[in-house]
């Protein structure tokens, strides 16, 4: 494509003075550079080819940095960084030093604020409508937030709060038909129209006696309730929001440009908290991602033209973590699974189809998603949450206070533990391991190898105490066998030297070749919790030089020493800044977990 | 009073063969008793007084422990402790080895689930309900909610799931017109009684057109409409519950225990999801708790003649931290208060008066608190979130994601960090600091007196960064003055020995003792975020041996070990198990965090 329209475009003021006529246009020049880029660098193509005409018309209508917008999850925002300066850094999208694949305050004034996991948007622009009101300054913040999100209890919880003053600030929803039946989508626009229109606020002004009063008014009464019955909870019913001092618009078509922008031009005049109900396509523009938009989600490089990713593909940790659990799940009827909305991601979706019964996907509701384990651990069942490290932080709470303070068997699949990659800062699985010592009565496994990672799953299902177990994104080796897993006990694959490296998970292998070479011992750790005091005591009896090596925050360095002080104790592990994006081996580079920065430490450990 | 029929009452089964024209009057004594008790021991009186009738007819209708009944919060469970078998070990109420002020798995059968923070309560009844469908048990389970719980994310994001399935599950709406306006308690009885009535139902099943068939139907359709628009969002309007799979019934009077008995055996016969709303008044039958229901939430010892608290009062640190927040913005119209539904408990009353536009308190609902305190900041303002450690547990995502990867000047008060006593396990303030500390551009500020609180709070909202102040239940010393606090420095108290104490907050006064007594150095450890390396630089070059001391799981000991390591570090801290009730001194001494404990732990460390 030639891109005549968006080759114009370098800065927000280039886009705002294009001919309203020629934005269609724009928005298929938009999609097509954007899917040229995404299958060059992957990222997450299929809700960005969605929220195209929504970003256009939000630009169009809103004044950005003045106005905040906001993107709820963020990474659907791809649009927004190419309107705002950012086209011809667009193809290092995500890479190293490149353009981040999230909303970045570091990167432009227009990214008001960074996003990476669900339903913060409401929250955040409450907290700008305030602060823009207390200072008495111009502008209004926009949250573009999608259906998922909504699920989310912090999205409730702003809503709620929002209710206590009536700022202007407007919601986006952006509803992609993903989490929302079909049927939402047939509704006409007449009806749409309507609902803007006079009549409909004569209506709203004369209460629901005016349904009454009229014809039109009896027929829209009708597919009010009609509406509500249909559409999901929470969203629609409208006038739950209608309660909260929100008005409810639509839905409209988030494809039409034209339209969204008159839509939002009304809006903005309304100076109050309006809801913008928008139905979008998820993929729109880009036949292999609308028909498959899960895959599409977040994408690695692929073949524009037969819609394949181009790298070879391996069994990843989640598919043999789900395969294992459904392997078990046929032996033992009390397992029963648990997602927060990612049954693919965690490897569970044939889970999923083998076991509808014992499967439940509660959307994106980490929180809930801990305390429904716990209590079905309570009744005796066997739950199984299958999370990304990095929101399981969300759970924190429920996982101390309801799991582990009562000591019920809830087993917690880990996914995305250690560094992520691309995703960056906000996806990081690098904080759960310090995050979880912190908790009374939770076991915490770290297989390093495929068999591992079954054989723990076994085990923690097993015993009847709260575990982790914790791998990471991609693949571990594939081994023959590993010696039996014995609860608590770590591991000896080179003996004891006076200079002995601890490692676990990725980094085993890396420990591995740098032990063989210098001679050096090697332990396995195959827990976080409990540490293994046996082998502990044994090196602190021996004066043993310990390096341990974690692919996140240290956490069981300072553990290891503060037990085994006054041994020489030492920590290969990420610092405690944010780690930005990159790959995941340029990600360890720079904080030396490589052959070669363990050798620097090394020497620095050894008797001068 | 006698407790004629109290004292008959040993068992629930004693209870379940009482006479049901008993019931009013076993009600009223079950509230003096309960006042009697609480008078010596202390504890939450309002919420128990109101939940009386409500739990006494859960227990007629329902069979506990086949049945399971969930307190949401748990603080409002006096009654039913009194009713299965701890009539008589009432009196150890909340006292180190008698029985706990929550709900306690390990206490009674009856007590299905164990709480203590809000809002956990219907994920638990749906777990509870799954499991029992799952395994094909009998029973069915009753979540009793208390209208604040409903506020939390959490509520709602269990609600959403509980749509997707129609379980026999029964959500007790214990509205007690705190957070409800009291208009809601003024509908008449006889519109309650409809809504359960034929009439009600068979409108019901022929979908909103029967309203408009015929009168009755007519007028029920325009109070449905009317109540919606009275009673606050969420609860009602009852349309989302129903569109969630609940029916709803209500509101009906919770304390007409007869009354309560009638719609729960209809409940219960109902077999699918409902949510009975029910008005009750905290505090009841009691007056000084009636009036001042705030002030009886959570009591300490008081006199029942008089309604006031024995023992002298002195001021808090949350008072010292809400006064001087109160000077502080004053002089800078950019800070404001944000609390999740304490403004007392945190101090902020005060505030709250004196700057109504400033402050926002936004239900229980720490997620979205955190979130909106990030997004004011990056608006510009500086906002000041004041919460209880055990509670910022909820927003530790929310912390992490939103205020420290974007680095925003968010100030948390942390109130009740270190042991906080009768409360017990859920509540102890104990985690914050190894999770607080996993945390990049967190900042964590540890004052040891009232003036290092106030100037360090000063010092927070000087500086542009995220930042936590820790402080303990109850007071800190009152020193005349203090040197000044310098970012990230600790503080020379003693100078440097060979053992040399670390201590902060309330072990200070505890290790200036044993310094003394021993001639050992003591380190005033102001900040757990930044550690002062330059002063640890010190120590590890002259091989200083450090016993460090914290009233928190070990947080700063295994990051000083390794820093200083091959130094001795020891830790005299709590150990990483659940804290059970007793007083804060009775805490102390279990784990060794006394003058003898610490003596005993320096005498190891001695040179041979």
């Amino acid at each position: 494509m030639d891109y005549t329209l968006l080759n114009q475009i370098n800065s927000i003021e280039d886009f705002k003075r294009m001919d309203e006529r020629d934005l269609p246009n724009l928005c298929e020049e938009i999609r097509a550079f954007m899917v040229e880029n995404v299958a060059q660098t992957g990222g997450h193509l299929a809700s960005s080819l969605g929220a195209v005409e929504l970003i256009v018309a939000i630009h169009r209508v809103f004044d950005s940095p003045t106005d905040k917008i906001i993107f709820d999850v963020g990474h659907q925002s791809y649009a927004h960084k190419i309107l705002t300066g950012r086209r011809e850094s667009f193809h290092t999208l995500r890479t190293e030093g490149g353009i981040s694949g999230f909303p970045k305050r570091e990167e432009s004034a227009h990214d008001a604020f960074n996003t990476g996991h669900a339903s913060t948007a409401i929250s955040a622009a409450l907290g700008f409508a305030r602060a823009m009101r207390l200072q008495g300054k111009p502008g209004m913040a926009v949250a573009l937030v999608g259906d998922g999100a909504m699920t989310g209890g912090l999205s409730f919880e702003a809503m709620d709060d929002a209710g206590n003053d009536k700022l202007p600030f407007v919601i986006v929803l952006n509803d992609n038909e993903m989490s929302i039946s079909k049927n939402v989508g047939g509704l006409t626009q007449s009806f749409a129209s309507m609902r803007t229109g006079r009549l409909y606020n004569a209506i709203k002004r004369g209460t629901v006696h005016a349904l009454e009063m009229s014809r039109a008014g009896k027929w829209l009464g009708r597919h009010v309730e009609r509406t509500k019955n249909r559409i999901k909870h929470f969203l629609i019913p409208n006038l739950p929001f209608e309660d909260l001092g929100f008005t409810y618009i639509g839905p409209i078509d988030g494809h039409d440009v034209r339209k969204l922008i008159r839509y939002l031009k009304r809006v903005r005049e309304m100076n109050k908290p309006v809801i913008l109900h928008t139905i979008t396509t998820k993929g729109k523009g880009y036949s292999f991602a609308e028909e498959d938009p899960e895959r599409f989600h977040g994408i690695a490089p692929f073949s524009v033209d037969a819609g394949e990713v181009t790298a070879q593909k391996s069994v990843t940790c989640s598919e043999t973590f789900g395969n294992a659990l459904m392997e078990l799940a046929k032996k033992d009827s009390r397992i029963v699974a648990i997602t927060a909305a990612m049954p693919s991601g965690t490897g569970l979706s044939e889970f999923a189809k083998q076991f509808p019964d014992r499967f439940y996907d509660v959307g994106i509701a980490e929180e809930h998603a801990v305390t429904l384990s716990a209590a079905l651990a309570a009744g005796g069942m066997r739950p199984v949450f299958s999370v990304y490290s990095s929101f399981l932080q969300r759970g924190y709470d429920q996982l101390l206070h309801d799991v582990c303070l009562q000591n019920l068997p809830v087993v917690i699949g880990l996914d995305r533990a250690g560094l992520v990659g691309e995703d960056g800062e906000t996806h990081q699985g690098i904080y759960d391991p310090a995050y979880l010592m912190t908790i009374p009565n939770l076991a915490i496994y770290s297989p390093s190898s495929m068999q591992e990672l079954k054989e723990m799953l076994a085990l923690a299902l097993k015993r009847s105490e709260p575990a982790v177990i914790r791998y990471n994104r991609g693949t571990l080796p594939d081994v023959s066998s590993v010696n039996p897993i014995s609860f608590g006990k770590w591991e000896i694959i080179e003996p004891i030297q006076p200079i002995t490296l601890f490692a676990t998970g990725t980094m085993l292998s890396l420990a591995k070749k740098v032990a063989k070479e210098r001679g050096l011992g090697l332990v396995e750790m195959r827990f976080f919790r409990p540490l293994d005091y046996e082998l502990l005591d044994v090196c602190k009896k021996q004066g043993i030089r310990i390096l341990v090596i974690e692919e996140n925050i240290a956490a069981v360095a300072p553990e290891i020493a503060l037990y085994c002080s006054p041994c020489i104790v030492r920590s290969a592990a990420i610092p405690n800044h944010p780690v930005a994006q990159g790959t995941i081996v340029q990600q360890r580079e720079r904080f030396g977990l490589t052959e070669e920065g363990l050798q620097k430490l090394i020497r620095e450990m050894e008797p001068l």
